[in-house]
């Protein structure tokens, strides 16, 4: 797969205890899953409007929890066909995709729908250097994203409950990325994603 | 049950097609369920901060799908215990909810949770007229949230993917409402909510 070019966001989501095998239960996403009810609701916030899909974004989640991480899932709003947004739907494509081996290369899953073993640094820098992303950090000490400039291709990353590890977040900021904050409290993941779509849709960026 | 009086902010979510009878399947909440993962992720966008409940919100979640509407289930997140944001984990509360009677008054299914057969303009009157709500009414074409002065002890009506009926929505308008809107797009219920908590949390509102 070739990730996308033309201009659009992203999201790239760090789900440090998500599974990376697909043996975990579609009945207990938050514990046999990791967390995946999580990454879950992150896709739907990042890619779902009312009665309709988004265009154009992409969704990355770098899963580290056990047996063999990284793995990453990828979400392409444009090509997705028959998803619903609920929690075992998306959970059930991400399992889907981890019956594959998780090469350097992307594989197809099916429409929409990638994995592949990269980790977040490579991702990120392949997202900004091969892709042309800006990166943005969404960081509960960042500055106001209501004060901040968004390019016309932002890629946001963001970590899950736990956070980022320290070491991954300041390799991303020595990559350019800017740190953003979307309010004073600290959030739910996919409820940062829905703030920062609402806040694009609101500058009229598609 | 007495609704709880003192400050606090109030979500409704009118569903119109969720269903009233506990028989529906946890592994089908959009088929069996009528939608019952969108009242769900509103449940969870209404309550959950990133690793803690709310203080002092209430959701009333009008179900008004097959056998029996309406059946309202109210969510008290400072009363609530062992509770996990995933739709499954909403849902089950929803269905043990559904297995009581739902009678006029308020009976309590378990720690902040609780069930009564209230419709939707009832249970908004009583919010405004007991409890003291000020009312706001989530429309597309409402004024932007952005600018408009919101009271102590909001009230927040929404609908779900189809909306509320335009019979309710013109009664709800009588009784006060502000008809407000978040932004260009039409999002879904859960999204709206997130949006909301946010611009009350910037504003320092509890």
């Amino acid at each position: 797969m070739k990730i996308q070019r033309k201009s659009m966001r992203a999201f790239v989501l760090f789900a440090s205890k998500a599974v990376t095998t697909h043996e975990f239960h579609l009945n207990d996403l938050p514990g046999s899953g990791g967390r995946m009810d999580l990454v879950a609701r992150c896709v739907t916030q990042a890619i779902w409007l009312s009665n309709e899909i988004r265009k154009d974004v992409a969704v990355y989640c770098t899963l580290n929890g056990p047996p063999s991480p990284p793995k990453t899932v990828g979400f392409f709003s444009d090509k997705l066909k028959r998803v619903s947004p609920d929690e075992r739907s998306i959970a059930s494509w991400i399992k889907k995709a981890l019956e594959n081996r998780a090469e350097k290369e992307w594989k197809k899953v099916q429409e929409g729908i990638f994995v592949s073993g990269t980790d977040l640094i490579s991702l990120v820098r392949e997202l900004k250097n091969a892709c042309n992303f800006e990166l943005y950090l969404l960081h509960p000490r960042g500055e106001d994203i209501r004060k901040v400039t968004i390019s016309s291709n932002p890629c946001f990353i963001l970590g899950d409950h736990i956070g980022l590890p320290q070491e991954i977040e300041e390799e991303i900021e020595r990559m350019g990325a800017r740190k953003i904050s979307i309010g004073p409290k600290e959030y739910l993941a996919s409820t940062c994603i829905a703030v920062v779509n609402n806040e694009l849709d609101r500058r009229g960026m598609e």
